[in-house]
């Protein structure tokens, strides 16, 4: 069952026509790339395929970069902590840190750009009573309180780009020389980067898509003494600043900056920390900024008759797809790599602009490709937890990225990726711009709201981490799910009240961070805002430690809505009578057994009034509340699973009052799900697993077929205005 | 082995003369005690035996108490978490209460008395802006802010003791009158208990020690709408309070409390609570009181010739016998209940009385003797427990409660006691006043210091508690190992610095509990004594969430010294490599596997200087660290066994930079010690266990010799000037 040809981007490389031919009919592939480490021939870029080419912007010219080091990027670093033992506190602030990546800015003077703090007091160490030794890169602080500890925040300029640096290092790239950064904010660089594209638009004819990678401030990635990965924040605003962007930051905004703004304790403002407003407005400040010199460049662009394509990743800071101002950019397309359903959604929910591209996995390199192992399975995993989105929102095109030669050595993965494009454009035909069925609306709440859509409780770019996962889960169950998603933030509800047509929000994470909310949570209007909002009907779903912020005889600030709370200690004096669960829920009717990964540890119900549909270790772990016409639901941890996604989904039916409606489109086996289309009248059903599955699945009007599905398969089923089932299409 | 009589107190009760009598035998017992709902015959009084009455100061005296309702003990209690719903809000703030137990005290104006506070703000309402009906026990809020949660503060009279209660609750005592409590710091109570115990002693000729079973106020005992249990403190001063205590209050500290400094958000003040500076006027204000009136009393018994002896339990509240005012009581004796080794020290260590006496387990009563059951393996148990923290320091009696008449019918269990009674009596005769060998000082630092010695970590007396088994774990192994213990308070540190003796400081509990310390690691000068003392040479043991305060860059604001940190969010894009256990060390060298209870999550080592020394689940949970001269352990949790006595000795011994002192006193095997006394030449060397046991037993001069021990066995040894074992004694 062939479906033509399109929608796919396919990587090449030297000396591989004939092979790139063979895979581009077979996969449908309009499209050609090259790929970090190959670069096209002439004769492929001939082929009937638009050509995709890789363009840095603001690296990988050192020839310019070298000339102009006064241009380099900066970072603000916060040295290690140092404990005084006297009065004079030498501090060797580079410590543990890549000298080859990072060179202390000694152009601007220390002492207006430098703190040196006092971090047992909090206090800023005046400057009088500290001086920089240039020659072996330490601040020696005069007049210390002996057995404080003090940290030095100072600038430095990167000098090594840090894709590169860990490809290279990785790579073991010996001598070649070191990608230098430039900052787009000066004078020459920004002169040179509109040059060099030009010239290079009129030296790449057969170019048809400029592919960003990406514009210009890499996303925080700083490497230790040992040139190895020290810290890494895939939000991370770090290498944005300068010298410059300060000055800027003052003339725009009225204010200066302190270093601690952007160093934050060391924390360097993750999006796990509740955002502060100066660092809100800086980063309004970065992305206006970065903006309007990106639509520079997708100007220039188009004015070659070309497409202008950003990677979202590598330099991406500033872009942020959902923000203020990106649609200014003027972007034609934008990929991304998908790691999963909420990666994919990540990307294809993107708007403004005309196209979006999915990277699916697996990447052609010779970790995955190499004998004995089978790349099928990895990219059946992925296409299986992607097509769930995929079903909800499709991306306009997918593709792979490596080396194709690696990949055409596996005939079975050759052939699965052509089944795999075939469906890909079957689904795309079929729904693209169909609106799919959607049984409620979810809020996802927290400090960032649209910002970081599906973005919450990342810290490098889809990579598990033991204190994420269980909040992850949320966000890959939605991303398939047939719900609609949005993601609000507190001063979206402080300022406008819950959206109308919001049926259930969802506050998890943990407490103090941004995604829980912390101190959010003493915000009288929030609270009153959520509170009335619930008690007039809305739901509520609680995930770890939602809503806490110890204040005034409650760490859950919602708890007497939630009904249940965190045990800290001071209220172990109180009887904790309500320890059983009750018999049979329509939360919990698909559930064998519960798996909420990490947990949460003292969780306990406040009254008899709480449903407890969990209760082990002398803990409740799943709970339901009432308040007023309201509904709560708590949750100890969501870990993505079929078991976890059918149960966020009763949670979220339940919450919302649409218990019927949770039935009306429906699969009985967790590993199924029935996606409909109203507007066309089909229904997508597909079995998530790699078993074969048998599943009674309901039409939307109550009535049931027994279905059995093979392996993977997606099923597509026309119905009446009935809602009756006909033959398989 | 027979060692002859005394030092032991049995219950007696009516009909029983002749069993008395065998059993005073044959447990050598010198005293004889009534219990409750025992009472004891004239002829049982006229044995050779001192006589011991349970004497009620405030309670048990409905005729007068009934005359002087205005006397009733009172409580601040503060209603349930109400919700606004518009402006008005009605407040049934009796409900959840126990209406026999608690009555609303409408005799002083609830606009004085009384307090109606916003939990959403933390504000006080005004109080034009509410009003009571006393009709049904409620408030009315008017002006009240749609959404936000009111709560109302408000005194009750007590009409019920606790300890009647929940007796006459438990054991259906029917139409048995209800204890009334009165407050002898009201005129006509405090007249009335002098005039009562002078007349009492004269009808008590036979009585030869008055059991004061307590002295004025309850700790905290609250129950439920059901009868049931829902609030319980035993170190609670809730039932001290009063309009009369309120204003004598203001009189002597110059300044009025407010409700809330009782009520505290509904945590009453629990010892888990970080102490406010007005709760500790409030205790001292109390205990002052307390041994004022008390001393009275004893002066009273004293002038009639008699003993008299504290129970430490029931009406207890503010005699704290680790207090500043204890010692003005003149007490005799303190009794109190022995659940195990640490609260075997809490007795046994008390100051400024002439004897201690502890009552063991079990309690002769139904639970444990019926039949079927075998009491030896609870008896055995507790003496295990006991017997550690007796070598250490002993009380000078031990006793026994309950029906005796139980007991004898259980022939194994009254010659197992026979045993006990003896081996006490041979261990008090060996080393009564004969200071034990300690290879070093710890010191325990949280907000309590002093007052809460062996009283750490604990809500209800010995009982269990998730969220406390792994800290108290900590006190029990001390209790009988070869160390001094001290109890110090930050404000201990912060005043007068760490004392010069101590090796080693443990620090355990939850953040923000007056155990760990909360903003107390905030104190400048608390936290660089700290630091200064470790990095002079100090020991500084973590347990748990040790000097946890979210402040500047850490969690644990001594993270630096210990080495390991807790992940809260904030930190995960910095990289965690530091994950690898040392494979060999000094404090693990005796562990098989590892239990550390309710563990800790997210533990971090911080640098290579840190040696892991267990790490699982993605997590630390043991550690050592060092800083300048001093050495610093960190363990996630430490019930009691045997096992962790070991680990927490060899940490305690690692950290204090004494490990070979470790091994001149010691036993290969962790179910076995050796207590050591110098003085007198001689040393126990115990098995804990009820198992056969082997190992190596070294001398103090580093010469072993293999022992065999059978179950539960205790052995003298004397040994010479060169630390030569001689033979068995």
């Amino acid at each position: 069952m062939r479906n033509g040809r399109g929608r796919v981007t396919l990587p090449s490389q030297k000396d591989f026509l004939n092979e790139t031919k063979e895979l581009m009919e077979r996969w449908g592939a309009d499209a050609i790339r090259d790929s970090d480490g190959t670069k096209l021939d002439d004769d492929i870029k001939q082929l009937d395929a638009k050509i995709y080419t890789t363009y840095f912007v603001a690296r990988g010219h050192n020839d310019f970069a070298e000339k102009h080091m006064e241009e380099c990027q900066q970072l603000y670093l916060m040295s290690q902590f140092n404990t005084a033992h006297n009065e004079e506190l030498k501090i060797d602030f580079m410590k543990g840190y890549f000298e080859e990546q990072l060179k202390p800015d000694y152009v601007h003077d220390p002492k207006v750009y430098w703190e040196v703090i006092d971090r047992t007091t909090g206090k800023v160490v005046d400057i009088d009573n500290w001086s920089v030794n240039k020659q072996d890169n330490s601040v020696t602080i005069t007049n210390a309180i002996p057995w404080h500890e003090y940290t030095v925040s100072f600038l430095v300029y990167a000098i090594w780009d840090p894709t590169q640096m860990y490809n290279h290092i990785t790579n073991d790239w010996g001598d070649t020389p070191h990608d230098i950064p430039f900052d787009v904010r000066q004078p020459n660089s920004n002169k040179y980067m509109k040059d060099y594209l030009s010239q290079w638009l009129k030296e790449n004819p057969d170019t048809d898509v400029v592919r960003f990678t990406t514009f210009f401030y890499h996303f925080t990635l700083v490497f230790n003494n040992l040139g190895k990965e020290k810290f890494v924040d895939w939000f991370g605003y770090g290498a944005s600043v300068s010298v410059a962007a300060l000055d800027a930051f003052e003339k725009e905004k009225g204010y200066r900056l302190r270093p601690e703004d952007i160093v934050d304790q060391g924390y360097y403002n993750t999006s796990f920390r509740i955002p502060t407003k100066a660092f809100l407005d800086y980063m309004d400040f970065v992305q206006k900024f970065v903006a309007e010199e990106a639509r520079k460049l997708v100007d220039i662009v188009h004015e070659s008759g070309k497409e202008a394509m950003m990677f979202l990743g590598d330099n991406w800071i500033g872009t942020e797809p959902y923000g203020e101002y990106f649609k200014n950019i003027g972007l034609d397309a934008v990929v991304g790599s998908v790691g999963g359903g909420a990666t994919l959604r990540m990307i294809a929910d993107i708007p403004h602009v005309r196209y979006t591209e999915g990277r699916f996995l697996p990447y052609f390199f010779p970790d995955t490709f190499y004998e004995g192992n089978n790349p099928v399975i990895e990219a059946n995993e992925n296409w299986l937890t992607a097509r769930r989105a995929i079903l909800r929102n499709p991306v306009d095109r997918i593709g792979y990225g490596g080396y194709l030669s690696l990949a055409y050595k596996f005939p079975d993965f050759v052939s699965y990726i052509e089944s795999v494009t075939d469906e890909f454009r079957e689904i795309y035909d079929t729904i693209h711009g169909v609106e799919p069925y959607s049984g409620l609306k979810v809020a996802i709440l927290n400090s960032w709201g649209k910002l970081r859509t599906w973005q919450t409780h990342m810290v490098a770019h889809a990579l598990w981490y033991k204190q994420i996962y269980s909040y992850l889960g949320i966000l890959e169950s939605l991303s398939g799910a047939d719900v609609d998603v949005v993601f609000i933030s507190f001063d979206d509800v402080i300022n406008n009240g819950v959206p109308d047509d919001v049926d259930v929000i969802i506050n998890a994470g943990d407490a103090g961070t941004a995604f829980s909310g912390g101190h959010y949570w003493t915000n009288e209007k929030l609270v009153t805002t959520i509170r009335s909002w619930i008690y007039n009907g809305g739901g509520f779903i609680g995930v770890g430690e939602p809503t806490a912020y110890q204040h005034e005889g409650h760490y859950f600030q919602l708890a007497t809505a939630l009904g249940v709370d965190k045990e800290l200690g001071f209220s172990l004096s109180t009887d904790k009578y309500f320890v059983t669960p009750v018999n049979e829920h329509f939360i919990t009717k698909d559930s064998q057994s519960f798996d909420f990964g990490e947990g949460m540890k003292n969780i306990y119900a406040l009254s008899e009034k709480t449903e407890i549909l969990e209760y082990s270790d002398g803990e409740v772990h799943l709970a339901s509340g009432s308040f007023g016409q309201g509904r709560t639901v708590y949750i100890a941890g969501l870990p993505y699973s079929e078991e976890n996604t059918r149960l966020l989904m009763r949670s979220l039916y339940y919450a919302a009052q649409k218990e019927e409606a949770f039935y009306r489109w429906h699969s009985s086996n967790i590993y199924c799900e029935v996606h409909v289309y109203p507007a066309i009248g089909k229904a997508a059903i597909v079995n998530n697993s790699m078993e074969e599955q048998t599943t009674m699945i309901y039409n939307g009007q109550g009535k049931a077929k027994e279905v059995k599905l093979a392996p993977s398969e997606i099923r597509w089923e026309v119905f009446s205005d009935e809602g009756e089932f006909a033959d398989r299409d």
